[in-house]
């Protein structure tokens, strides 16, 4: 009988926890592993299997509908996801153009009258923007703070963090966003962008259940961990896709840059995702075109369409582009560094005082920002159109209120312009455009590019880590392209070759600091080519990148790892550390194990849960024989919904029977649900009367019957690897077996779907008819 | 004594066996595991390692010497790579430009005077090149036929099969590809270069030992598995980016299509090979320019540009698109389906006759070929030519001996063209050029396009499988643009707007084709977008694929996977099967076992050898008290090396002494390196006396200490995880443990770079004082 309740046990384990959520990686898949098995190497298993055979049938019956219902609600959440991601950036393009473009136009106005007034307007408008941004962010979604990527980048890599995917979040993140672009700071809407889309992903994974009303079965598929990231990795590729209408960068920078574990079957989902968000973004880019979007439409969407830029490059110009890698090596590396030791400060001398000192930053950096933005193109001795060139379409000044290179601004002659104020007093998309503009040599004087380039980065700097959502790409292509173009003019008049064009310097330049800071390669080098609508300049980008990384790599780890790494998120590298060549498996676990009996005492459980903070548990049973044996793991936030709900309790401290029918399992798998985002459930917050401590739990059913093993010996690096590549929360290290049963090898694997099929039938009857 | 024996047997297995080569995916991180561990629960450990302390620090140097020398070499080797494959591809591709061209030039010039005349030599010129090809493969290189792709996804799926990437097969595959392509065959050189760049990149990393007198300590760092996967991988990327000149397209390529393992550093290093690749391409193409190269330079590198393509499309012709898809489907299923019964007959009845009828029907393939690219033309009546556009650039009759649209074929007037001929009787990079090409509305007519279709998509049916070199991109793309175009004509009479382009829909088809029968989707789509220079179509390519792979997955698999099924390579899906759900670890591995002690008579080691065919065999031991322990894995390969080689054969049946200075180990690693695509040795080459038959060996310096393990009843699918995410050969299926010694976590392998080296430096000091 004992032995027979220890094989049960296993059983319904394993039915049980192939249901139950926050499975690991590879334990996903168990679902509907409901065969009987041989399992264990326990003597007899006379127990009759017959009697439930029709149960079982019904169980495999419903695995495979259901293995179909979770495709289909997969795609259509893939397709949610697009549409969602894809109607949030534009609703934050839209706004943010339209603050902006009221903004400038404004002030524009007023200053024909007065620069004093129309100095104050433009710092009052920037200041209630970025005062409502920093407002919803400290009061109401404080997770919404920065880009979110090293948060997301950490979900991915099996780190949940508190409130990064709640809806609040999102809101936040939205309409922060809004203020913060709109309000002129030196930051981009893109890195909230990625977040967005991952909130969105998340809630529609999780949120279901609660908010819509659907039944918790429906979404059962989507309880499992794995699931959720991998509609976390669709929302990421859903944003950078609207972000910088870049499909295919959106799905390579999920690749690349966001997460850990990657299938090619989800390639084809994320994929399908960015198609949605471009057509998404496509169509309300045509609506728009009609007039129907105010100031949105004259910028708007990223493109910065640089395809009539150089057409062909000399090997000569090879040196200079090389140069540009390495100034954006040395600067991005030289960001990452500066915006650790600020974001370090802040957080542990300014941030600790409360959400008014945050306010107040916000609100100096939005002032300071406002008065060099428009104070130092006052101090800029405007210079003399160029002769018009009917050709390029470009208007020298630019008329009024409208968008363009040659801004008019503090000049005294008519036919002059302002190049300070050309890239300074702009929004961020048309200072880009005009710096990317082919055919207008000349047009930025070395000292503006200069001054632009020291203040902007250093606004940058300082703005980075202030409490508004704040995205790091289009900071960084100004800055890139501002050297870049400083190069590009040194280029035009050292090699006087006709063909070469400042502005693709300037977008080299950006390639390059994106690279240097960020240390992307791929993804950005396809995001860089589908802003700028220019394949032509596509190897170029990737020797600026190769170059820029490699310097940047010389010197620190990239913009995202650091910032993780700075806010406690411990990101697994995909390659082992060196110094675990050198370590086994027994060096590392070197904490003392506590396991539990198959059937515990509750007064027991909640001493143990108190006395340590492990998640993971080894359940020892004993066989007839009285030889231990180790038949799984159970998690401390399944011991917790047990110690809560009390309703699997039993007075007997002999294991429950386990056979189907004769003791249903009280608990829904949907039960064992931790939701996203959250902190979870405590020991401390459980409640148990004295009468409750002295029952006993049966805990077969909730266990993990099969974690992955390693021997004790085994080297780290293996053990790195086998954790890191299956995703994995724990590994049992045991002792080194004393014997093998079995060898499995790639043809083991190879079962056909077509022959096979049979052959695994009749087993499978054969074993029940037993 | 004994129980010293034991543990001093895994140390040396751990030192040896980590500069073994052929180390599995996992074993290679071993390579500087030297430090002492407390191992595998065996009782005592006084042995005294003090006396080898500068042993250990050498190596610990030598260590981190070699690491940085192994990073210098594996960037060298990516540049060479590089260099190699683009040279190649020049070198084809110049070479089958200047044939066609020539065969193209004299032909046209003939058939000024006579038609027949002209036949004759065309379908001569073509014998000849198609008979070189063939002649080349089957006497030469009979690894070379075909596109190489299946077997290089094999490879890099871990199954090395004979001759797939010997200097042989390289050579094999740049003439012979010249031969079938220059000869008109319905197939491409695309597929070739991939195997072209796979061969160079696992040449270097093997070849240097044997042909260019290296020493072998400084190769040793590519003699494991994974290297060589990764250099292929390099080499397989930088034939795709050779190949079409997208070099972003290759790393995707090599991402999704053929890797099965991929690391994030492994991408960037791939990236690095194709920028090197797209310089060197354009470096030749630059230097072809000044007329340097002959016919090639008006044709040549794929980029068939279509920027002037259509700018912009309207929601009903989506549904037009759909449709695309959807043929791109269907047909392209069909093409797998009729491939892979063709093949088989050819496989299972033609080819086993020997090599006079491969040639035969390579030969007779051509001959077809021939009659009817040159014979169809003739029977259709002859167009008139538009009036001429000013505009577009486009003359009609084209001038003779120049490429372009409206060829002049048997017309008896002066301004008339040959539709047919202008797609088929033309090189097929100016066919598909024409088949693109914008403001050429009503150049073809349906009737003309349907022959096309029909005619060539036997032919490439037909083509597949013989005997010479040949890729599928090109002949896809052929019968995508011709149904593409064909919808487009329907498109541009039925909804009649101004901005709709035939040669838009001709793309679209090339894209749903090649979606529909090689099912890739994001490094298709980046080549198209690529090869055609146009983003402005991304999203529109996007769906089609999307529509097309979707259709082709519901009836059968990918082109390659069914032609590596077909020739019997065991690819391991991403995916376990669903019937895994239902299995254990313990069901599969149903062979018996067979397990070495760790000194084993030679003669048994040779009985055991002859009596199985497995690859890898468990090694038990005893410890003092009796109990057995599975010291570790040892490999037939290794065991074959040893018996052949005969040094380590000692007379005592006791284990040797395994401390460094007392017994050296005869064998340095390279002498277990297997040859890439050799078969190996077998146990019936070796020769043995009898003596040796009754000497001993002692396996424990030679063993593999840790393999990965797991237990009996673990669910299959899990095994699947972990065999298929390590890329492992061999797990051992052990019974369920008894206890638990440790448990490992994420925090556990957290270990920070600074702050931990001088911890983990301390322990190891303390323990080799011991």
């Amino acid at each position: 009988m004992l032995s027979n309740h220890l094989q049960n046990g296993f059983e319904t384990a394993k039915m049980v926890w192939s249901r139950l959520p926050n499975a690991e990686e590879g334990d996903h898949e168990d679902t509907g592993h409901l065969r009987k098995s041989d399992g264990s190497g326990v003597e007899s298993l006379e127990y009759e299997v017959v009697e439930n055979h029709a149960y079982w049938e019904e169980q495999e019956q419903r695995g495979k509908l259901f293995v179909g219902y979770y495709v289909v609600v997969k795609w259509f959440f893939a397709l949610l996801i697009g549409i969602g991601t894809g109607l949030a950036a534009v609703f934050i393009n839209l706004s943010v153009e339209n603050f902006a473009g009221w903004k400038f136009a404004l002030t524009f106005s007023i200053i024909q009258k007065s620069y004093v007034a129309g100095f104050i307007v433009y710092v009052l408008i920037n200041l209630v923007l970025v005062l409502s941004s920093v407002y919803i962010i400290t009061q109401f979604a404080p997770a919404a703070a920065g880009s979110g990527i090293p948060e997301i980048k950490g979900y991915l890599n099996g780190v949940d963090i508190h409130g990064v995917l709640l809806f609040r979040t999102l809101i936040g993140k939205i309409f922060g966003s809004i203020g913060s672009v709109g309000g002129g700071l030196a930051l981009g809407k893109e890195g909230p962008l990625v977040h967005t889309g991952a909130c969105i992903a998340s809630l529609l994974g999780q949120g279901g259940s609660t908010k819509y009303h659907l039944s918790s079965r429906w979404l059962q598929v989507f309880k499992s961990d794995r699931d959720r990231r991998d509609l976390v990795t669709c929302g990421c590729a859903a944003g950078v896709a609207a972000a910088f209408r870049a499909p295919v960068g959106g799905v390579l920078f999920a690749l690349e840059e966001v997460t850990s574990w990657w299938r090619s079957q989800l390639m084809w989902r994320v994929f399908f995702t960015s198609a949605i968000v471009a057509v998404v973004v496509r169509t309300a880019m045509g609506w728009c075109k009609n007039g129907n979007c105010g100031h949105f439409g004259s910028g708007g969407f990223i493109i910065w369409d640089t395809s009539d830029g150089q057409e062909d490059y000399s090997f000569e110009e090879l040196l200079p582009m090389a140069v540009i890698g390495v100034i954006g090596g040395l600067l991005g590396a030289l960001f990452n560094q500066l915006t650790l030791y600020i974001s370090y400060w802040r957080r542990n001398h300014l941030h600790k005082r409360g959400n008014r000192v945050k306010i107040i930053e916000a609100c100096l950096v939005s002032l300071i920002t406002s008065f060099i933005s428009f104070g130092l193109p006052l101090l800029r001795k405007c210079s003399t159109c160029p002769e018009a060139d009917p050709d390029s379409g470009i208007e020298c000044p630019r008329p009024p209120g409208m968008y363009g290179n040659y801004v008019n601004f503090y000049c005294s002659k008519e036919k002059e312009y302002n190049d300070l104020a050309t890239i300074f007093f702009n929004s961020q998309d048309d200072a880009i455009r005009n710096l990317f503009s082919a055919k207008t040599v000349h047009e930025f004087s070395a000292q503006s590019l200069l001054t632009f380039l020291v203040m902007f980065y250093a606004l940058a700097v300082v703005t980075f880590g202030t409490a508004v959502p704040a995205g790091q790409f289009v900071p960084g292509i100004m800055i890139g392209s501002t050297y870049g173009r400083l190069v590009g003019m040194f280029v035009v008049n050292f090699y006087k070759k006709p063909n070469i064009e400042e502005g693709t310097y300037a977008l080299l330049g950006a390639a390059s600091f994106l690279g240097g800071s960020m240390r992307m390669t791929v993804s950005l080098c396809v995001i860089m080519v589908e802003i700028t609508n220019n394949l032509k300049l596509l190897p170029l980008i990737m020797l600026v990148l190769l170059i820029s990384k490699a310097v940047g790599d010389a010197f620190n780890e990239g913009l995202y790892e650091e910032q993780a790494r700075l806010r406690g998120i411990p990101l697994l590298e995909s390659k082992p550390k060196y110094q675990m060549r050198k370590m086994t498996a027994k060096d590392t676990s070197g904490q003392r194990v506590v396991s539990f009996p198959r059937v515990v005492k509750v007064a027991d459980v909640v001493s143990i849960l108190r006395s340590n903070s492990h998640n993971g548990f080894p359940v020892i049973d004993h066989t007839r024989t009285g030889e231990t044996l180790v038949i799984g793991l159970v998690l401390r936030s399944h011991l917790l919904v047990l110690l809560q709900s009390k309703v699997d309790f039993q007075h007997s401290p002999l294991p429950c029977d386990p056979r189907p029918g004769s003791r249903p399992i009280r608990h829904t798998p949907s039960e064992f649900v931790k939701p996203a985002s959250s902190k979870g459930m405590s020991i401390h917050d459980i409640q148990l009367s004295p009468d409750d401590l002295e029952m006993y739990i049966d805990l077969a059913p909730f266990l993990n019957p099969s974690p992955y093993i390693v021997p004790e010996d085994m080297s780290l690096t293996k053990v790195y690897n086998l954790f890191r590549q299956l995703g994995l929360r724990h590994i049992f290290v045991v002792p080194r077996p004393s014997r093998v049963i079995g060898l499995i090898t790639r043809k083991d694997l190879l079962i056909e779907d077509n022959e096979e099929s049979d052959t695994v039938e009749l087993q499978s009857t054969s074993n029940s008819a037993r």
